[in-house]
Order: C-alpha cells, then structure tokens, then sequence
C-alpha cells in the first residue's frame, strides 16, 4: 500500500443498496474543486467549512444527475484532516454509480478499504489504536463491545502507553547518555528508580496484555456450552434465551467457524451458543452419541453451563458432573450448574439430597440456581449468572481493555523485553545491553500507537476496513 | 393516514447494514430541540441552518453512544420545511439502534413510510406529482427511467398541468358568472374562444395519456420475447445481450411477475427479457413444446424478436414469421426478425432467397439484420434496432412523459369529461352542465398536483415509498 496524499479520493460512505439517501465522499486537496466542477448552485469553494449546500450535479452534457446537498469540510478540520466534500444525494444506485463516474472524469480516483480512516492517521487526526477502533466500533453489536471500542477510539487505551512510552524514553535518554560517557563510569540513570519503573511499567503492561482474554471475549462473544443429558430441556432454555434478546443482532457476516452457532446479547454481553444446531435436533446427548460430542462443545466454550434434571437420581446427576469437570480440569472455564425441573420433583426429601451433593461437588456455599425452562422461571437470574461469569465489573471502572490480537502480541513483545531489562538489572548487565532492551520496548509500544508503523502493518490493518471508512 | 404535522419523526435515513456511516433523521417542530438534549460538544438550538457540528450523544447516564455529525436544518429551508437535525454517525446496526431509542426516549417517534416526503408535501415543498416522482427517482436503474422522474420531480410534468387548469380555471369562473345572469341570457365566455381552448388542452391531455404506453414501459423496463426455433440461437443471442450490459442493475425487489425475466439496461432502456429461464433450459421451441409457449410471451412482449436460422429451408422460416405476424396481429407489439448464422450458409443463393422472402413477409425496405450470436457479430446493431423500437427521441426533446399508472388514469378521466364539454358545446348545451363537465376535468387534473387529494389517496401513494424518505 503506497500512500498517495496528494490522490483526491471518492467512495459511498453509506451501505449500499436502496434507501432514502446515500452519502458520498470526496477527500483530497481537489476534493472542494473537483465537487464544485460539477454543483450547480453555489460556488463551493468559496463557502466556509462545515456548512451545507443545496444544488445539483451536472454532467457535461447539462444533464442533472440529482438534486443534492453537498457539505463543505476545509482541511484540516475534517475527518481525514484533507479537504473534504460529502453529497447527500437519493439513494439509488444507478445515480450513485453516476456520481461516482463523474467524480473519477474530474479527477477523483475511488477510494480503498479503509483509506479515509487511514489518512485520518497519516495526518495525525488518530493513532494507530484509534484508527483500528472505528472498524471494531463500526463491528460492534453489544453494549460491552461498544464500551471497549468508544474508550478505545477516543483514545483511552493510546493515552496509557504514551504515558508508559514517555516515562521509559526519559530513562532511555539518561542510560544512552551514560553510553556516551562510557570510559568514565557515570550512572546517569539510578538504577533503584529505574528498577521501580519497570516494576510498574511491567505491572500495567501484565494487566493490558491479560485484559486481551476478557476483552476478545467482549469483542467476539463468549462461548458458552450447553450440556446436559437427553431432555434435560437444553432446547427450551435456548429458546427462552433467545426469547430474552432486546437488541437486534445482525448475521455475523464474514466469519467462519466451525460450528453453527446462535449469538444472543443479554444485559448487553454477547453470547455465542456454541452447536446448539444440535441441541435442537434434541437426539444427542451425552448418552446417546457419547461423551465426545459434549467434550467437543466444552473445549470451545469458556463458559460451560450444565443442566441438571431433578428428577433423576442423584448419583447419575453426580457422575455427570465429574465428568464434565474432569474434562474442564486445568482450564480456565468457568462451570455454572443449573438445576431444572425441581417443580416436577415428588418427593422434597430427593431435592434436599440432590441440592447437597451439588453444594459439595462444586465446592459451593451456595445451592445451585433452580429453574423452570418451560416456564421461563428464574431465566432472568440465570442470565445474571451468565453475565456474571465474564468479569464486567472491570468495565465499570476505568481500566482499559484490549481487544486487539495485534496489541496483544506487541504488549507480550513488550513484556518479554521489559522483563529482560528488568533481570538485566539484578544482574548488573552493561549499559549498552539495557539499552537495547528498552528500546525494544518502546518499539513494541510504537508499534500500538502506530508511532512505528510499516506499509505492511498498515496495509493488514485497513484492508479489513468497509470502503469509505 | 392522519397528519400530526406536531409530532416530531425519526428514521435511519440510509440504508441498513454496516457501513462508514449512518443517517438519521429527525424532523418536525422539536427536532434541533430533541437532538440537542442529548448532543454534547455545542448549543445546536443557537446554530445557524445548514451548519454542521461534531460532537458526542450520550444517554442520561452519560455513557458515550458515539461521536457524530450534526447538521441542522431550520424550519422552512429543509426537505420537508420542519425542522430537521441530520444525525452522521458510524455505521453500526447496534449504534444506530442505540440512537434511535435515544430519541424515542426524548419524545420523537419513529417515521413512516414515506413520511419525509409526505410532509414535504402537506408542507407545500412540493406537489403530489414531484412527490411521487422522489420513490420513481429512488428506484431508477437507467438513464431514461431517471431522466423521466428527474424532470417529473424538479416540476416539469406539474407545470404542464397546472398551466392547463389555470386557464380552464379562468374560462370557468366566467360561464359560472352566466349562470349568475341566467336569466339575461349573456355570454360572457366567448364561445368560439373556449371551443379552440379546449381543443387545445384535449390535444395536450390526449398526448400525455398517450405518453404513458412509452413512460411505462421506460420506467418498468420494454418487455421482448426472444422467439424462435430450438437451436436457433436465442440464449446464445441472450447471453451476447446480459454481457453488453454496461449499468449495474440491481435486483427488482418486491415485484411479483408471473414469468421469469432477465433484466438488462443497453443504451440507457431497460429490457426485460421474458421467460428466458425457458429459454435458457433450451429444450422448448415453436416444434417441441408447441406453439403455446411462444403464444404466451408474444402476448405479453412490447416487443417480439424473432430469430431465424438461415440455414433452414425458406419456407419453414416464412411459416414461424406468419405464425408470430398473426398473432400479433392487432396489437402495436414490435417484430422485429433478425437473421442468424448467415455466415454458416453454404449457397449464397440460398441466403439471397431468404432474405427476399422476409423483405416482403415484412413489407419493408431494408433486408432484416444478420448477426452471428456465437461470434457476437452485429449484436452492437441489433441493440441499436431493439433500443429504436422505443420512441426514445421523445426524451431528448422537452416532451413530458407519464410513467404513473394514477397518473394516467386521472388524465383519461379528464380526457372524457372534457370530450363531453366539447360535444356540449356543438350542441348548445346550457351553461351550468358545461361548468359541470368542466369542474370535472379540474378535478381530475388537480388530482395529480395534489391540489385535491384525499387520505387515503396519499396513504396509497406513500405506503410504498422506504422508510427515512
């Protein structure tokens, strides 16, 4: 991807198809000139920025392409920081097509993948983590995934490592100063302030890296296995879940996966129903079709929610839950035991003693959640649970959380080379060497911040991006 | 349908889906209000129109819902001359969702179909015909489809109209100014004046009704049969035409038809290819499935292509040509038969009889094109003769089109009323049945302005328009 800034550029900034309007736009140095070549009504370029014009497109035959409203953006006020113009014009496609055409014959050439937000970058509007989180924003689809990418967006993951970046290149300064004065065994740096620096740089950079399972979880959804015996009423649950969905959660378009799955957001977290194809077909079950199927399911899940019926005998429910939790040993899932049809139980006395042996085989306080599926009872504290399992209190607060794989490597790089320093230092390795550690890090932080960046990072990182962002 | 012109609207203008960006709407009395309670960054009630401003919406507990352009229109100057607040913001189902609830929550209420434009209307931004002409231009997908709705929606058609009732208006008032006096017996409107006015505006009513034959088949596309015998040709000659296509047609949604049909824009008009689906399966001709077939899409074709092989004898090609002729007969559908696979013909005597023969099968001048289908010979001219059989030449002069089916049926209304004026007069008819007749072709054209609709009129023509315009 070479970088082409003196390009004026055109796309449809809107989805396409047919609609009210769709927007259109320019950006570039022509991008007012080569808008007001064709409008009819005003001369765009003598009009002031951020302001709006009724008029209409031309062609060079005089034949009117549509009435529109054309906005003005002087540079660098602007999303791009380039001049920019944006046409409201109707939406159909045979006339933005036309738009479109008529734009290219004056001069525009049609934008690429994400080539707006990536000048946005090139002229300093964004960082790198900001411009990545327009995509993640754009993609989000649940209260919690838009939390992370807004925070993102507006800079609240950038602002953390430049902070991380300044006090460390300060230090930089200072040991490559000692490197210069070599032969006179200065120490510029003190070494019990530096070391507590990389104390607490590598205590923030630990945190960051580790947010990145929480937050790929808010980002992609968290999966959840169903499991549980033949008519345990796993299907009826699913439906009551999908029956609880307030937002309007659009396909997944663009992702393949393994398995068929239902995405439901509730209480704004969204949750993948890992095969519940198959739980709907109902004829699977750990009986009938084996363990392997269910261990499957658990294996991709980090949320692994097992119902019980109450009124089978306990020591079948019992050896049930062994099983599931020696497949989870040594894993981070998390086990949420649910107890169904314990309306349905005729003798209390089997409820009291299936409530106990659960209580002792999760090591609980706590008697496991009883619900009615078909009757929808106690679905909303069951949901709760679910939402309770991924740890959202964190968002609550003002940590920051990383969703990016890409962050996530450069954070691990980073304290890799952090930690490296930071035994160098114990063991009173030479200046040099310090140095090179460090600036490793402050390279994998550039990295984060788009500080260091190359056509080849930069080139990944846009082309996922919608054409006209 | 009623009109709370009080209410303020809100609708994603744009259409759904991902994209950079979103629109939306808000328009009516409180709309700057509404979106003002809720945007942070600037006072938008203290802006001026047709200023844009960047700033955050956050719902009441302050959370972030995403960082967005504000464009405020000010009651009269917008669309629908209301107030109106265009919201950009990034292109998120769950964003846009997230701000529509917003506003619902502020007191706005989601739109209506077409509810914009109808307000536009009831506003008096517009009249009933350039409103309708909005939903033409949407779904336009060809230069002379867009043509028609441009020049119907920047008033070109109102206009006409209006001139004519204006000086029946006037003709009106004085014979209803006789019936004042009628026991005087005078004339005030000259008789013989009136006579050659209502000539004139029978001859310019006549040729707008007429004009609908053409307008139609403009805006819904010409229908052609392609007919012919097995392996003469037609899906080769079909494919050559569906690889021609210049234009992006997209898929007509929401329009049932009986047969299946290819679409295809050469020249700026749209065909609709009939029944090709058959076609294309080869195995029907005039032979194998009957004359049956042929029969049926002749009937519903403007236009009837006929292909024929000049490799077979002279006297079957003759027989399939009187075949079609006379099942066309009576009707003003095109033929038009077009010779294939001349280069494969061994004895050029055989070709020169052929062609003699449909020379005078045809009754014209000019022997029948041949083309190669397999070789694409000659297609550029058949799809300058099939675009010829639509009077397009009407287009490039200001002549004004009818391409509305209401349009239409008002105009051959006042067509009757006034030829029953017009006999009236050769007979001396009292003046208070003329001013009846008269008060009819007034009524009838005021129909299409809009001057006089009644609601469920405007729920027809607005329930069909997207939601947002």
């Amino acid at each position: 991807m070479s970088h082409h800034l003196t390009d004026t550029i055109v796309a449809l900034a809107t989805p396409s198809g047919v609609g009210a309007i769709g927007v259109l736009r320019l950006s570039g140095p022509d991008a007012i000139r080569i808008a007001n070549s064709v409008f009819h009504g005003k001369d765009l370029e003598a009009q002031a920025s951020h302001t709006v014009h009724f008029g209409t497109i031309r062609n060079d035959e005089g034949r009117i392409l549509d009435e529109v409203l054309a906005t003005v953006f002087v540079s660098p006020r602007s999303y791009t920081g380039e001049n920019v113009v944006e046409v409201s014009c109707h939406g159909s496609d045979y006339i933005i097509q036309e738009l479109i055409q008529l734009f290219i014959q004056k001069g525009a050439r049609t934008a690429n993948p994400g080539e707006y937000t990536l000048r946005a970058f090139l002229n300093g509007r964004m960082d790198l983590s900001q411009a990545e989180a327009v995509a993640d924003l754009i993609a989000s689809s649940s209260k919690s995934s838009h939390a992370i990418a807004m925070q993102q967006m507006r800079g609240g993951f950038s602002d953390e490592i430049k902070k991380l970046r300044q006090e460390l290149i300060d230090f930089a300064s200072l040991i490559e100063l000692e490197l210069d004065f070599s032969e006179e065994d200065v120490e510029f740096a003190d070494r019990k302030k530096l070391r507590r620096l990389l104390e607490s740089i590598q205590k923030i950079i630990t945190r960051l890296r580790d947010s990145f399972q929480l937050g790929n979880v808010i980002k992609n959804g968290v999966p959840v296995a169903i499991v549980g015996h033949t008519n345990v009423g796993k299907s009826t649950l699913l439906n009551q879940l999908l029956r609880e969905e307030k937002a309007i959660v659009s396909d997944i378009a663009g992702t393949t996966r393994d398995v068929i799955e239902d995405v439901v957001t509730l209480s704004g977290v969204q949750f993948r129903f890992i095969d519940t194809a198959g739980i709907r077909d109902t004829q699977d079950a750990i009986e009938t079709i084996g363990i392997e199927r269910t261990f499957e399911r658990i294996d991709k899940a980090s949320v692994v929610l097992q119902l019980v019926d109450a009124t089978e005998p306990t020591a079948d429910v019992a050896g049930a839950i062994d099983k599931v939790k020696q497949r989870m040993e040594g894993t981070e899932k998390k086990l949420l035991v649910i107890i169904n049809k314990s309306d349905s139980v005729k003798e209390p006395a089997h409820l009291d003693e299936l409530r106990q042996v659960l209580v002792n085989k999760l090591d609980s306080n706590d008697v496991p959640l009883e619900i009615s599926a078909k009757l929808g009872t106690n679905v909303e504290k069951l949901i709760d649970e679910l939402v309770s399992t991924v740890n959202l209190q964190r968002l609550n607060s003002n940590d920051v959380i990383v969703t990016n794989a890409r962050h996530h490597e450069a954070l691990s790089h980073a304290a890799q080379a952090l930690q490296r320093a930071y035994e160098g230092l114990d063991i009173g390795i030479p200046g040099d060497l310090m140095a090179q550690d460090i600036r490793e890090v402050l390279h994998y932080l550039g990295e984060i911040t788009g500080t260091i960046s190359t056509d080849e990072v930069l080139g990944n990182i846009f082309k996922n991006f919608c054409i006209g962002k």
